[in-house]
């Protein structure tokens, strides 16, 4: 088995001040290769720490070692020389490649008019200076990775940012010595079944029975996990193994059927982006302030489906924008699910959209009563004089959670209501 | 200088399914006691790995180490057995925990009525297993924690929920021994600056500048981190170095102050909360989908001065819901200097606000001309009859960054438009 070790450098991340977008990347993409991931370290920018780490994860008996950050113009930028030290490589000059690095500061300095060229040029000289012997893997951005040879595990040293590290990556991935390693570890399968509406501790009493029932688990590495209310059951697997996978999700199907939505790894935004291909909808909702209609259009080309949307914040905004009559408000509050049917039933009709959304409900933290507590959201998603499917919940957790739930609690009973055969 | 390290365990975190959200939240709160952290680890659940990971720090002459997860029911849970193996002491069921645990499993199973018991019982036992002598920390979920002196380093054992970890950890800095290390470390004072619109290298440039005046930077410990399109200055120093940090600000102020929007730490979203006290709002977006209302409306308290908004994704929307003349997007087109001001103005009308927000782009991937390519996007927020403010800007990155990109800017040139004194 091919191990791997990802060494995230920073002050920055290690502090919390930014989360760490490289570490969980990488780490896939290493499953893919059929590298097993033993560790991912953060650490902060001093040599010291950070040379401790790449020994430690040598002494393990690691294969290869990605490092990420660290490779910018400043002086708290240190991973290449680090890293060299610890191959046991003097660090030099790279006159061309000063010079490619150089070229690319001077363009992208158009940008800024009013700023000097001198903090640009000072880092330059820096960024160019690599061990000896290193693989250079071109910039993105400004800042060259490596691949360095150690006497233990491979090292490939890549930039911090996510859009320089993620290309930069794919180069390495194709140039020796790493393209050798990598070929020599095989691939693994990666499979994704998720579901909704169903407790974690359940999952976990249909795996023992399906163990059981004389499927080897053991074969495969299986990760369930609880995220934003959906629970994803992450497999991953050699290719003798797909008999096992096969019997794993014939056993989830045959035990949780109405709630396994998903088998190909598709999330429900990408389910419910194709079902409304060729539909059109429109939004209205309160606590949720304009998040459902954000997700909606997260994707490119959601402009085909997705008319518009109205954020009914106040009680006037409700009746004025989502024709939501006054006395509903008055007689069922405006957390009601009256009030979810008629904003959706509004932004179907005032939007002319064949589908609406009609979310309110008291997000927090203050606004509950004893009635109608904190978490409690009424739902209505709708099809223009057809179906509709109107749904009260409680759901758990702060201000941002219970909107962030509310969204996907929606998503499921779109997902639903665009499954429903028109008459 | 008392250092700590953070060990967060589970396949889920490793493989990059769920972020990270523990580690960079427990190394905020050992700043604040003054404790240097130096690694946060991720480890899969593989006891081999942990126990090499909780080994590596006790060389590294660590003295706290922080563990979070892996102290579930199931058999991949191997936090508090792997801890008492390293902390050399034997484990032991504790009968009276187990016994509060399952009251709280019982209680807590109300919630899933069709649901066994089998599963929920299974792994009570186990969660009563502990390390002899360990200090108890009673469950906030299901899951007690622990505090286990070994021969090296003190180990603190949490559970992975954030909001099982967050309380605990509380409850573990008033108790011994962890309250008595903490006491020892004592705290080092937290600054944060934050500028928009000025390039990071220009930072560093001033940082020079201001060292060369002087000041003892090497007192503090600056990270500049550039976030969501901010400047972000951070700085940790020892009560003695305070004048060197004054000084800093000082620096920064006589060289940034048209950039410099925060010395107190406040966020934009904090400042434009605040100056919107009093007033009223309401937004018209087209490719921000919804986002700029869902920012605004994040916050408790919101629904005081958002009345609303709309998201105008169709020309038929930003006519029938932001009074947008057909000649004027005809004219113009959608995206347009003008047409973001009529929806600023539009929105102002339709909701009865004082303020309003109009944004129109193009988010990408597709829509771009060489006229009007992906990332540019038009801005006005304007006064009801009063002063306003326009501006067309050119954002870089993907769909997402360009979405999220649009609100910083947004609120930014909303900031600058409230603290315009009215006429």
């Amino acid at each position: 088995m091919t191990r791997a070790g990802i060494l995230v450098t920073g002050n920055e991340v290690l502090s919390g001040a930014i989360a760490d977008r490289n570490g969980p990347w990488l780490s896939e993409r290493l499953r893919g290769h059929g590298v097993e991931l033993a560790h991912t370290m953060v650490v902060a920018d001093r040599p010291a720490d950070l040379r401790a780490a790449l020994e430690f994860l040598a002494r393990e008996g690691i294969d290869l070692v990605i490092t990420s950050g660290g490779l910018g113009p400043t002086a708290d930028d240190l991973t290449a020389e680090v890293v060299g030290q610890f191959a046991g490589r003097e660090l030099r000059l790279d006159a061309a490649l000063e010079q490619r690095i150089l070229a690319i500061l001077l363009r992208n300095r158009a940008g800024w008019r009013s700023y000097s060229e001198e903090a640009l040029r000072a880092g330059n000289r820096k960024q160019a200076i690599v061990p000896a012997g290193a693989t250079i893997l071109e910039p993105v951005g400004t800042a060259p990775g490596l691949i360095v040879q150690s006497e233990g595990p491979l090292v490939v040293v890549l930039p911090g940012p996510p859009s320089e590290l993620r290309p930069m990556w794919a180069t390495a991935a194709g140039t020796e010595p790493l393209s050798g390693l990598l070929a020599r570890a095989g691939a693994l399968e990666q499979r994704m079944l998720r579901l909704f509406g169903v407790p974690e501790s359940e999952i976990a009493l249909s795996l023992e029975a399906i163990e059981r029932d004389g499927t080897a688990l053991d074969r495969l590495e299986i990760t369930t996990c609880l995220r934003r209310g959906e629970i994803e059951i992450a497999t991953v697997f050699a290719p003798a193994a797909r008999g096992d996978y096969d019997a794993l999700v014939a056993g989830i199907r045959a035990r949780h059927d109405d709630r396994l939505f998903s088998e190909d790894g598709a999330s429900i935004d990408d389910q419910v982006a194709e079902l409304l291909t060729g539909r059109t909808i429109a939004v209205a909702e309160s606590c949720t302030g304009g998040l459902m209609a954000g997700r909606l259009t997260d994707r490119a080309g959601s402009s085909a489906y997705v008319l518009g949307g109205v954020v009914a914040y106040s009680n006037a905004a409700k009746t004025g924008f989502a024709d939501v009559r006054p006395e509903l408000i008055e007689r069922y509050g405006a957390v009601s699910a009256e009030v979810a049917a008629a904003l959706a039933d509004g932004a179907t009709a005032r939007f002319g959209a064949q589908l609406g959304i009609g979310i309110t409900g008291v997000a927090g933290p203050g606004g509950g009563s004893v009635d109608k507590p904190v978490g409690m959201v009424c739902l209505s998603v709708a099809r223009l004089g057809g179906a509709r499917i109107d749904r009260t919940v409680q759901l758990p957790g702060d201000r941002g959670t219970v909107r962030e739930r509310t969204t996907t609690v929606t998503m499921h009973l779109l997902r639903r209501l665009l499954l429903t055969p028109e008459p």
